[in-house]
């Protein structure tokens, strides 16, 4: 085979063009193969295997340097810098990130995982070369999907005006993680039927000087190109069109679902079982009520299916669905005046993505008080990758004036949330949707959630008070039982709901029979509900003992070992406890 | 005068053309008067009265909706909507806000200040209308400047592909706060130069059909317009040219001064007095060091005036000064990457704009542990509208993994963080400008600043400890002076110095001779410093009394007013250390 003996890109530049085409087909089985044993980015790495080889075979790494967008399709890439044994050695599939990484190799730039960065930081490796005087090639590589995020406009727009060497590949294969949405594509798929002819073309107005490869799966067109571009003076745009999924024909007919798919998901063809979860009744309650009331709009931006909302669920909104695409400003600002307007918009967000939309939160969203509903999902110490940790959700959120972040922890809570917010006009709305399983209490919640920061005293005691936050409620009563029986102590134990405010009556109440609070959420404790809690008793007898999640960087550490380094485990927090009483 | 007449956009509707001419003079006369007694935005006003007479006379408000970005161009909206009384009579002038107020008329839709955000608004207005059944124009009303922003480009891209009636107005000025940067304006320059017969057009190559008035002052040619598109049953730009500043001299030929200007700086053409001051020394610094290292690079968002970075600044360093434009997201990353390749940036940022990049910090520069330097300006609780407080920076980026976040109290210290963070390679580093008076001590800071989170103890006492943060260190003394005159304790007094961290070892020894632990900070408390310091004491039986704003959007209030609610008084401080010693 031609991939035993390329170790370096040095061994690609010794290969003719047939065998690159080999060394494609090789790659390419390896990547479906290992994808198909760990779970990952199956779709985006198949289309770009012919130039990321072209790339590598052109131009001189590291020397001159690429930057990935988000980094999801950098298989090819990490194959060819010296880490196929993660490709080619199911031993070593879990050694490396599925994201470029500076730490793994110097071929890598950045750690990226996010969208739509590339050009950004392409412009500033380029920007420095300027300053020293030096000489290479720098190249942003961004498929069509990232071109919709306002980072990558903002980058665009300066990395036109550099005036020296700058070179953007825009990957386009039609398709961002579900179908693209946005004037922007009309213009793609024009230039791409137009091979490039168009008028009014995007990037040109932008200022690039701009090329096209109507086949970016052909390694010899790639080749040509890449050669005729190499050391250009000034900023350019390479538009090439590749196939999401290539050479994988269920990832080719079905390009959303293996965007990103979960292990062996190419072994069956089958449904999985379809139990009941947050997702499941949440779209449920969503068609239904969009049925009902014409003026409720599910929303999100570019990743429907984190919350299962399949075609037919978008197919059946029709007109109150709203896809933003990879535009989490705009799907703030848009919601925010829908429900000004007097419509209901539903709007769902990944924990770690809502990172996209600090300001709009505080000035489209809050300070205008509109009533949206906000859905965040995923929330919570996460065993990710280090780029998508969705554990700094709660404090990025609930320290914004005016929001009500809310942390059911249940079903029937959950759901009394859902359809309160969507029907109040009082205030912004998040909730947290539970990142467990489905729980059931089998008895309607009839609280009424417009009196705001009213905890929930699920068991009224003495002594030690436990305010379980959300997803930890369950920790909490498990905490709650070990000092029963440990201690002989019958705790209080307190479900808060409001992650936003402190319900100052109740806790002002506990402080004549209770000595300890402990606090459990599930995410950083910095800046979060713990730590207002604390500052709530600091000129009090109360202890209070916070329990969350530390504020770093973890990368791919299993749950159990981070809970156990955070001593979010009953028996350790009884321990604390005991230092303490 | 005409504008005696105007009470409602129904007597405008009465005038012929030549009347509306005359009403615009008459307007940009009281602006000018009005402004220079208040201060606030000349420039743009003065730019776009003919125009917001002209919407005014075609279209009919409140049933039309108009969505102005920024809305700071909004005074002669105000005064044809029943708020003339805040232009015409001096002591109504500071009646209502200098932007959009929902609460204060029906006319507006939104609170608005942030830049870029007018288009996503208008998307979401347009489609509650079509949700609804509803009839009737929306408009996105945006300058030129805050195209550049991302959430500006999101809001394009989705309005675009709307369907229905949306009509964009460009207002284009050819300037930004200071002169544009990026790309997108020499599309503009040439649309504007060739009267928009050039190919590329970057609005129609989103999906826009596309209007262009070449003389955007001429209320006729205006008024032709907006009827001739009125009732558009697709998404459109009109392209609009004017003169910023129109009608005052001094304002037309210095765009960037009277953008926004103080009160009564019409009345004098003679200098500020040039005291020392945080930003001459900053800028004193920033110059040198270029000079010495041609990687220091300086870079901001559009507002260099913020930072006195007038044009001699910005052509001294020629090459090393990059303003990316309204483009916050793009600068972090810029920034970011630049510092992983070797350079040396320093970006500087108003607080209340660093919100409008979150993501990018977390992941574009935390996450990879790029050592740039950032420099946070007029951070602190602030009398100022509520869409320009400066009071949320520390929660935001305080809680991010990685960053160092640095509190400086005097000139020494300031230019010790200074000169340490650009010479150093370990990881990003913020630094909050103090928003006080420069204070020197008189005598060089030799801290280390690579030992991170090592507080200074200034005074050595007992029994209460103050920890006063950056600003408010003063504040600190005060309180430490009061009690000891009255209660006759001679407390400890120590400068943090790390906002991002806490002293553990120091921390730990205040226990043994201390019993009350006072935090001060120039924030909202929500998320903040004082809450990490509540959280560290809270298994223990030191007493914490957190001192810092309120979680809240405040308009306008007074320093002193809001010191006072928030207790940041010494004699109130000492008040609550009674209660609880």
């Amino acid at each position: 085979m031609i991939i035993d003996r390329i170790n370096t890109p040095a061994d690609l530049k010794k290969l003719n063009i047939e065998e690159m085409n080999q060394l494609a087909d090789e790659i390419r089985e390896y990547i479906i193969k290992k994808v198909n044993t760990t779970g990952g980015h199956l779709g985006p790495n198949l289309g770009i295997v012919e130039a990321t080889i072209a790339l590598h075979y052109v131009f001189n790494f590291p020397t001159d340097k690429i930057v990935y967008d988000i980094s999801h399709q950098c298989y090819t890439h990490k194959i060819l810098t010296g880490r196929k044994e993660c490709f080619v050695n199911p031993s070593e599939y879990y050694k490396y990130t599925g994201y470029t990484a500076p730490e793994e190799c110097n071929y890598d730039l950045f750690k990226v995982g996010h969208t739509s960065t590339s050009v950004s930081l392409a412009t500033g490796v380029a920007k420095a070369r300027d300053l020293k005087g030096e000489n290479y090639n720098v190249i942003a590589l961004i498929g069509d999907g990232s071109l919709s995020g306002g980072e990558a406009f903002e980058g665009l727009d300066n990395a036109a005006d550099l005036g020296t060497n700058f070179i953007a590949i825009i990957n386009d294969n039609d398709q961002s993680i579900a179908e693209n949405h946005g004037g922007l594509y009309k213009n793609l798929k024009d230039l791409r039927d137009n091979n490039d002819k168009s008028v009014n073309n995007f990037f040109k107005a932008l200022g690039f000087d701009y090329y096209f490869v109507k086949d970016g799966n052909n390694i010899k067109d790639l080749i040509e190109m890449f050669s005729a571009i190499k050391n250009i003076n000034h900023p350019i745009v390479v538009h090439i069109c590749t196939k999401k999924g290539k050479g994988c024909k269920v990832a080719e007919e079905n390009r959303e679902a293996f965007h990103w798919m979960l292990p062996h998901a190419l072994d069956n063809d089958t449904d999985y079982e379809q139990k009941e979860s947050y997702n499941s009744i949440t779209n449920e309650y969503i068609l239904k009520k969009a049925k009902e009331d014409k003026t409720v709009i599910a929303i999100n931006a570019a990743t429907p299916g984190v919350f299962g909302w399949d075609m037919d669920f978008r197919n059946t909104l029709g007109k109150q669905y709203t896809d933003v695409g990879i535009a989490e400003e705009h799907a703030c600002a848009y919601a925010s005046a829908l429900a000004k307007s007097g419509a209901k918009p539903i709007w769902a967000v990944m924990s770690s993505f809502v990172q996209r939309t600090y300001d709009q939160l505080s000035q489209d969203l809050c300070l205008n008080n509109s009533p949206i509903t906000m859905l965040v999902y995923w929330g919570g110490i996460s065993s990710a990758d280090a780029t998508h940790l969705c554990t700094f959700d709660i404090p990025l959120i609930k320290n914004i004036p005016n929001m009500v972040y809310l942390a059911p922890t249940n079903k029937e809570e959950y759901m009394a949330m859902l359809k309160y917010s969507v029907e109040q006009t009082e205030s912004p709305i998040a909730i947290r949707v539970p990142n467990i399983d489905l729980v059931s209490v089998g008895e309607e919640d009839k609280t009424d959630y417009s009196i705001i920061n009213k905890y929930k005293v699920v068991k009224n005691g003495s002594k030690i008070a436990i305010l379980g936050l959300g997803n930890f409620f369950n920790l909490g009563k498990e905490v709650a039982d070990k000092i029963k029986s440990e201690l002989n102590i019958m705790p209080t134990l307190i479900n808060p709901r409001f992650i936003t405010g402190v319900d100052e009556a109740l806790l002002e109440a506990l402080k004549k029979e209770h000595d300890i609070v402990i606090t459990l959420e599930d995410g950083i404790l910095d800046g979060g509900f713990g730590e207002m809690i604390s500052r709530f008793y600091g000129n009090s007898n109360v202890k209070v003992l916070n329990y969350g999640g530390k504020k770093e960087f973890t990368d791919r550490i299993s749950l159990d070992k981070l809970y156990a380094k955070y001593r979010l485990k009953p028996e350790l927090i009884l321990e604390d406890i005991k230092t303490v009483i």
